[in-house]
């Protein structure tokens, strides 16, 4: 019912306020062509993952590592021709694993393998030991008596994530991450398990963080990797609740993260900035280069490769390592996005930054272009299509609202946000385990990435294009 | 020129000596087709191994693990109607690994995934830390000068394993992984490292044993994943001799593991006895179900339908589960198979082992039949191909010689032995592995070799098929 009176005032809308018509001559198109199809060929991409991976390992938010690589990826922009490039430093709480492990008692005990969720909080030196009691959802969980588990283990497996190009198999997993131990916590147990929010079958456990209440940490929370699930969820059918013991030594402390900002100066309207952002901090487990060195290196390299091209566009390119993007609760200060936000008001310069994208679901194909709402049926979404449906991207008829981790501040703020849809049909086979290494990245399809935001990147950049016009004449159903 | 003397001498003998005739009858035939079909649709395979290693897990040569599944498995046996069931104890010098780390050291560690070799010694309890010096074969370490390496740690990575069928990749790399060690501490190496024995490319490193010199342990020796092994050359490449530190507190122990061995005795010749064998022992990372659950699972549950086809055998069905396949040394008394041999010896029942088999190859489809020297061109190999063919198996022109590690010495006693090789192309992804786990068996698959086996079981166990014969008619080139 509700939907159906907004559809017929959209459409209102639609008749009342005619799109803007965007001027893509053919020449930018051309030019667009050529420089996707130059990066397509040659581009820095796998050398920046390679040596960023290499060099520095994993860079957990906030350590030593990741405050290192930001140094040198500021050195690498310079030494690749970006300009004005600075570090900014924000300040935020990090959270370190230290040691871990998971075994399940009894006359022949059994190791599990498991991963410490993000921000859980440290066992007890010696441990916690106790029954298991099994649910199969978040919701039995919840339905749980109060005081039903006290001095239990609250273990959740609710099956194994589904697999989908576009990572919505996540969703139901990650949530039960984020509340889970919060739930096991409100009904008396003294620690938290769940299978990985994950697509793989390897002892590979997916790390992630879990949520503070009233900025507490809840209790100590573990994932454990798919097969050990299964073995858990198979021995809790067979026997009586088994009884597993727990241990880390995982700890927050006070540190220091930054963004490395560079820019490829417009050439005649410098102050307009399209934003290209990835984060530069990975989990502890892996080396973070499908999450996320590879959009680092698909944003330098479509930067590049557009500062290369014989002629700056109009606007300015901005590539943005965001620090800190996985470690920070929600209600943070402490993650590059917000920071970066932050520096932008504090300058004035909202209003300037015409549109943001974000690299940072792996590095395989991109499959479509989400503009922002008004965009679909734009002259610039038709150009947009003779440069990108050539290298296997539709353009989406969905229109991208919140972009991502790292740009969702500035999309909050206002900022139209655009998506380059990345196949994620085997992202959560990897992502935030140990398994997230260089060898997972394809050369070819990283080159496609690479070529897609180039091309897409000169287009705004040798343009007038005017998103926040598009979306102040879109349909009200798109606007939000 | 030796071998065209001896392919005369062959043919010579060909002649003289006539192959005999054995008679399998169309109703033994088709009994074995009956057979191996209601095998196909039901049997206890993935039972037995479900149970196995879920409630037993891991199951290291000696361990109250093994022995508590062997006690089980035991009872398993009678509970399916196996006869004169008993378990068969020997002492061995079991191999704990206790707890282990990597770590490349600078102001920013990076932590390696790693797996101490079986039997590699304990460093000090400060661990080692030496700089790595990189060898891209066996044969460069073996040609590094006396003393060369003298406070430094031996690191052989001579490449990823090469992906085969038949898993003859594996050869070059467990030679590293055997004498490796031996030859760093010769030239005055502190600790050894190598890229794992495996063909995956996830941070799961492969353990295995490496070999004691003059009855003594090495230097702590261990195994790095792929993404591991890429990245420390990756280093050593970059870098001047990365920095690494060891941890390890492994240890041996006197303990004692058992044989498992149950019978389906002959209706008429029960005295004749066909072995079926795998092994019960695990590495300690993973639950052993592709190594060797699926082994036991196969041979127990091919035994069980030829018990249940309505009328016994001739001969006697015997299946062995063995202990302690991965652990000993070569020169050692520790092992299942040695020790079964000894006590068939002491039985006076050698001449009476008829054939001996050995599933012990992951749980992918059998490709191929190989029987012993002199059967490729039987009336029996002809019988065979009818049962085996049409589901896939291939009658081989290569006899078997050697059996595997557990039939090893009984073939080596003079028993002969055959083959049914499976389909190995992802067996080194997952063997000696924590990846070694129950999913990773496709119960349709199980079912075709427990199939394989009680068709061709059944074939020899109801005739008075004689390979010793077979062997003795042989020509000379393929006896030996």
């Amino acid at each position: 019912m509700r939907l159906s009176v907004r559809l017929l005032a959209a459409s209102a809308l639609a008749l009342a306020v005619a799109p803007p018509v965007l001027a893509q001559d053919a020449q930018t198109i051309q030019r667009a062509q050529t420089i996707r199809d130059a990066a397509m060929r040659e581009n820095i991409a796998m050398d920046y993952v390679t040596q960023l991976t290499t060099r520095f390992g994993a860079r957990p938010a906030g350590s030593p590592s990741e405050q290192a690589a930001a140094a040198w990826a500021a050195d690498y922009m310079r030494a690749h021709g970006f300009r004005n490039v600075r570090i900014e430093e924000f300040s935020l709480v990090g959270w370190d694993r230290g040691e871990e492990s998971a075994m399940i008692m009894g006359d022949h005990p059994q190791r599990l393998v498991v991963a410490a969720l993000g921000h859980s909080p440290a066992t007890p030196a010696d441990g916690v030991e106790a029954p298991v009691v099994w649910f199969n959802s978040l919701e039995t969980l919840n339905a749980a008596p109060a005081g039903s588990l006290a001095g239990k283990i609250a273990y959740v497996d609710a099956g194994q994530m589904v697999r989908m190009q576009d990572g919505s198999g996540y969703g139901l997993l990650s949530r039960i991450r984020g509340a889970g131990p919060a739930a096991a916590k409100s009904k008396g147990a003294v620690a938290f398990l769940m299978r990985s929010a994950g697509t793989d079958e390897h002892r590979m456990p997916h790390t992630g963080t879990t949520r503070y209440v009233d900025g507490q940490p809840t209790i100590p929370s573990f994932a454990l990797s798919a097969p050990d699930a299964d073995q858990l969820t198979r021995l809790a059918e067979l026997d009586t609740a088994p009884v597993v013991r727990l241990t880390s030594t995982a700890r927050t402390y006070q540190t220091v993260s930054q963004n490395v900002i560079g820019d490829i100066p417009g050439r005649s309207r410098p102050d307009e900035v399209i934003v290209l952002g990835s984060h530069m901090d990975s989990w502890d487990l892996g080396t973070g280069a499908f999450d996320d060195g590879a959009g680092g290196g698909i944003t330098l390299a479509a930067a590049k490769a557009i500062a290369e091209s014989g002629r700056r566009p109009a606007r300015t390119v901005r590539v943005v390592l965001y620090g800190s993007e996985e470690v920070a609760q929600p209600t943070d200060t402490g993650n590059g996005g917000g920071a970066y936000l932050r520096g932008v008001q504090q300058a004035g310069a909202l209003e300037k930054h015409i549109i943001a994208g974000e690299s940072d679901f792996g590095a395989d194909n991109i499959y479509a272009l989400r503009l922002p709402p008004g965009g679909q049926n734009s002259d610039f979404a038709r150009a947009a299509a003779q440069v990108l449906y050539p290298i296997g991207v539709l353009s989406s008829a969905t229109p991208e609202l919140h972009g991502g981790v790292d740009i969702g501040p500035l999309a909050g703020a206002g900022v139209p946000v655009f998506g380059l849809a990345q196949d994620g049909t085997r992202y959560f086979d990897l992502h935030h385990t140990a398994d997230d290494t260089l060898d997972k990245l394809d050369p070819k399809q990283v080159s496609q990435n690479v070529a897609a935001w180039a091309g897409l990147v000169w287009l705004i950049a040798d343009s007038d294009v005017d998103f926040r016009a598009l979306r102040a004449a879109a349909p009200a159903t798109e606007a939000h």
